[in-house]
């Protein structure tokens, strides 16, 4: 049987920390670091990143909006940066946020999962809109390749709130449903599932019981959007050591260009995230 | 000031019908075709659907995912399909179901609605699970550039039901929250509005009054998901006039690989769509 991602995952955590660098190359990142908004300054940026963040942490984040902004050029970029992380031993999260209907599911699956792609990554973001039933061929084919899948339940931003705090038939809030759903699936993995929930750090607690979810964390809401290590800490204080992924962009990024600045600001918020969750 | 989405796209239903072709090269259907699963393979499918449909509709509906999942070689063949469609006058709605918090959401709105992206479409799907607000990038690109955002209000798989189902605090369901956000803003365009709900055919009428909504509908599981043209024709009867898209994708996209079977199907389904809605 394939390693669960959420297995690999914590021994990558367990040796390097609980921090995840995001890279967000955004055209007001991009430009604050006086490059153009070009694919160049596309991959200047990215790779820039990458190389600052290398030997200091387990896991990056490439946010794909932000290259797909650039259309084909834009991908390759991306394909780049995914084979040199690669080929450093660095776990990849693909924040793409997909989510279709199941038969177009299965399209973003060989996309994002699937041995063959270029774009293959250790693990991609999906959305429930519609249905989490409906995101099954991705939980499958995770599942069969030793990669993981985090589902949006509770995001950081404030308008996410009238829908994921709505109510179903079954008077759950839709959060709760959805990390519901999740622990189910993971019962089936030994040790931490493949099967992760994405909750905002600048969130008070849901109502569902954290520590029982069975599968890793990703938290994005910290630093620049107003969440600090201590509020994670809090938030998921009971959950199982090395399950908890936490995200930061912004906050490091604007440390750049200076490759130095760039790891110095990830150093930091790696022993700062780190000290809070130990 | 720039003519709305919604304007532009009712004169072209009203001289071509309403009928949208969907561009879905699944593994699937290129097998079915006599192909082989690949770039070369995806090329020839979605040139084929192109040139059988061209003279005979108004609007094609490419699904990404299934580009997507070729990298970055497929996204380029992506770019050429846009590129001849535009070519030939063919509006254009990118099926990418793209959302997440306002930031981001700044860089899908520059890949699919900008004016200088190759990606660009005449509008694009988004997904609201972040928020409507976040949204905001896309709506204003939308509008700013005479293009169209279509809304994720309630698809017409049943798995959606729980989440699409559930009550905010307002005791709206989240279908009916978003339909009502899409109609107050459009409420600030002259005439039909740029902004449109994905709203499914096989879906019993919502709690929302449709023919509020002030912008179009696309409207996907007719044919192969069970939805007829009579079903449409029933839930929007009290909708203005060519304000309803109609997406037709595996029921046609079987014809093929011959063109001119290609094209039989296309007009026989454009011309019964046409028929029930009239």
């Amino acid at each position: 049987m394939v390693e669960s991602f959420g297995s690999r995952l914590q021994e990558q955590l367990r040796e390097r920390g609980p921090l995840c660098v995001g890279i967000d190359p955004s055209r007001e990142l991009i430009e604050a670091w006086g490059r153009q908004d070009s694919v160049e300054g596309l991959e200047f940026f990215a790779l820039a990143v990458l190389e600052a963040v290398i030997d200091t942490v387990a896991v990056i984040k490439p946010q794909v909006a932000f290259f797909e902004r650039f259309g084909s050029p834009g991908y390759r970029v991306l394909e780049r940066v995914m084979s040199d992380a690669r080929d450093a031993h660095l776990m990849i999260v693909a924040d793409v946020k997909r989510g279709d209907v199941g038969s177009t599911n299965d399209g973003y699956a060989q996309a994002w999962l699937s041995e063959e792609s270029a774009l293959r990554a250790d693990a991609m973001t999906v959305s429930p809109y519609l249905g989490f039933d409906s995101l099954e061929p991705m939980l499958h084919l995770a599942r069969a390749t030793g990669r993981g899948v985090f589902v949006l339940a509770a995001t950081s931003n404030l308008e996410g709130r009238v829908i994921q705090g709505a109510r179903t038939r079954d008077d759950q809030t839709v959060e709760s449903f959805v990390l519901d759903q999740i622990r189910r699936r993971n019962q089936l993995d030994e040790g931490l599932g493949s099967l992760g929930a994405v909750l905002g750090a600048t969130r008070e607690r849901p109502e569902f019981a954290l520590e029982t979810l069975g599968g890793p964390y990703l938290v994005p809401g910290v630093g620049s959007q107003g969440g600090t290590p201590e509020d994670v800490a809090k938030v998921f204080d009971r959950c199982p050591s090395n399950s908890v992924l936490v995200s930061v962009s912004r906050a490091i990024l604007q440390a750049g260009p200076e490759r130095s600045s760039l790891r110095d600001a990830t150093r930091r918020w790696r022993d700062d995230v780190a000290r809070a969750l130990s």
